[in-house]
């Protein structure tokens, strides 16, 4: 248990009311539950209030709400992170291979690591201390995994990849499968070796069932920190940078240079060897064919500044509009000769 | 054996000709099989017909089928489902729990239900009467599986998830992943907990390699009879309506509210938060920015309705033509003044 | 070791310089391996020779470069694969049935194939010579996996489904999962039996986490050396020709019909019933809603052919220019009136 006081003072937040309220714990807004900490984003949600009775309230400084017991917070979205992170920490797990866990000879697992039930441990890998696997995973040969990661059900990550520390792979995505590299020989597809591989650097998340290709030759790199949703696509020889938030069913061709801190909206694609500047941002549903410079806003199909996509999209709607406009002066003009 | 007059009540038709004739199976009209039922659409497929000697003919009541035991019906597609549900009953499963499963203390099989080589079956789990769970599954703990699901091979389903009853997950498929939620911390992306988890309700169906992942707080939800097609993503704290139809590769972010009996083509991608209205249908590849209201045909980028989407895409293929007539008039402006 | 005039004859060049020459492996222009082969695409990239000393540098005849030991290549990416594939030949793997894979009664297992640790073969079913089932792997009832098969692991081939020869299957995908149908029964959707199964000819590859449903009734065709990439959904009863290339996320709707060489680009989307003519490209995010007649190279949505696509998005970027030009005449012809 935690009092309202110094719940405020974890979240980086300034209470006004009861510092010695006990808060129980954290629950959303449209919960039930009594006596828990609660965030309201907006004001038009500030009535869900009304029907509960909180032990404390994450707000912005800028929200008017009455009778209860407000932290008052600068980013209300960090605020609400933190409070989770206190109320939800890591659990704990122990360390040990289970019995139907198949390790080959000459794999290094660190003895509080954790492997799960059925899964497979190439040899000539390296599991490190702290790093939880769970059943069903596939670890190939001469793969290296660092400390304190945490790889979800059914995760595969093929030979020689390596994964960094704190790394959370989520269920069913595919670390290192071969790249998409054919060369036609007479109509016939023939197959290019993939004996790259995929370095995933620390702090990096890869959700369920993404796909992260080797390189032909060489390294597909994934940049510390960087956030990946599911069903994400990233081909052979991708440079990707740090810190970049890549959402649900991005595809990336290959050999894709990402500058750090790009953030790439829901089913963007983007071409090969294209290069993204460092902070760009791409709207949903983009298609990137040219290289993007860093630090802009670019949407739509070819991506383009987004106000100029706006723009465009805003004269489409009225396209049946200027069309009649046309004809009326068409016809104007050639009642006028 | 069944009789084309037995059939015919079995799929709501009428019969015209030979009630007596023996009906061995069914088939495609672009299969050899002699003396089955085929199911024909089109007039213009009647042709395919003569080359074989069907026992029986599933189709509309305008079409013009000479020389053939007709079973006449209003809605042939329903017809056509109901005779594959006739010939191909589901398939008996003997229960029992394979000696290669990891079934851990504490979880409740039911007598009768299967569990597969090399499952995993979490402490606290419960699996419900005439349940089939093939091989290769991972049921975390505290999951709730009802009556008589299929769990195809290598399905994944995470701690705490529900799973109704005559629920059937295809393979590869992954409930409860972590929500893609993050705060940002002076740069830094901080992983937000997930601890909510996913709710799929009686005889929904949910696609191979398709994500649902578990709210952050509270539920993510999939209403009862919705169908999910292949490699579709849902994200954290979506509220799926009942007897929805979600097509391959579709895409939602977090939050979004979708009422019942809507219908999403390919592709479709669905920003965060939003709301679709009841019985709305939306094209393949729309992407939706905004709410959609109910009972409306959505199309394109960003979706409207589906005439004006047609109407501007026509307009569209004309573009280069419009732009020559402006030259035109600009021109012979120029030449008056 | 080879030297530079005979590795010259095995990628199909002409050696200029010494070819005597010993070249100890094959290596990217970024990576600094000395007395290695590497393969230089365009002029721009020349400058990266400077720093190092390959034995041998694969270049097309038209090239620029002074003082290297030069393989001139026709076509030089064609050659790059054929050295890739002389320095990376198939890994040997040694045959037999890991102790805890599930082999059932009456299934056939090459003495030379290799099962994998906790594998599942179900009975029935066939294993070819000289074919390797990497760890995990689903192979469910009467299928059939020809000679020399690659199963990458975590791989799910579902009941009845037929593999040639030498056909490569990455990791996590899933071949013969359920094709998506229902018919509206009353507002119910009601499953239709999906029965068929998939047929995946010699020498197709299969990308991580691609869906391939089986056919309601009938066959889902993959034609004879088609490379299939990442993420890929394919709907039942496609067919699917010969040597075509599909890149990632790619999605087909069901019952479509793919001619022999066709090439689509990432995260097309294709509707049921299409055809696409022989030897056909549609360029990235195509939507396609109507056939595609044969070699021709289309993009866009809809799919149109890619010149009148190119115009059009180029006319759509002056489009506020257009609009301001309208109005300019409609403002002028009013002061005229």
């Amino acid at each position: 248990m935690i009092t309202a006081g110094e719940l405020s003072e974890i979240v980086r937040g300034e209470l006004e009311g009861n510092d010695e309220k006990l808060v129980k714990g954290i629950s959303s807004l449209d919960d039930a539950a009594m006596d828990t900490v609660v965030y309201v984003e907006k004001q038009k949600d500030a009535w869900k209030l009304d029907r509960r009775k909180p032990a404390a309230v994450i707000c912005s400084r800028a929200l008017k709400l009455e009778g209860h017991n407000l932290i008052r917070c600068k980013d209300t979205r960090l605020s609400f992170g933190l409070a989770m992170r206190y109320f939800f920490p890591p659990e704990e797990h122990i360390g040990g291979i289970h019995p139907t866990a198949v390790v080959e000879e000459g794999a290094a697992v660190a003895p509080d690591a954790s492997i799960g039930a059925h899964c497979f441990i190439g040899a000539g890998t390296g599991i490190g201390a702290g790093t939880v696997i769970h059943p069903g995973c596939h670890i190939g040969q001469n793969v290296s995994i660092g400390k304190d990661c945490l790889l979800h059900p059914n995760v595969t990550v093929l030979d020689r990849c390596k994964i960094g520390e704190r790394v959370i792979l989520h269920s069913g995505c595919v670390i290192g499968a071969d790249g998409f590299g054919y060369v036609n020989d007479d109509g016939f597809q023939m197959k290019v070796p993939q004996v790259g591989n995929v370095c995933v650097e620390d702090d990096v998340e890869v959700g369920a069932n993404t796909t992260i290709d080797r390189a032909t030759l060489g390294t597909t790199r994934i940049g510390r920190g960087t956030k990946i949703d599911n069903l994400v696509q990233i081909g052979h020889n991708c440079n990707i940078g740090e810190n970049c938030i890549i959402c649900g069913q991005v595809g990336f061709s290959g050999s894709c240079t990402i500058g750090d801190g790009v953030i790439l909206a829901g089913q963007v694609g983007i071409s090969d060897h294209i290069t993204i500047g460092e902070g760009a941002i791409l709207g949903g549903k983009s298609g990137v064919y040219e290289n993007v410079p860093e630090k802009v806003f670019y949407s739509g199909f070819p991506a383009r500044p987004h106000r100029q996509t706006m723009r465009i999209l805003s004269l489409l709607e009225k396209l049946p509009e200027l069309a009649a406009k046309i004809d009326d002066i068409a016809h104007g003009d050639d009642e006028q000769r």
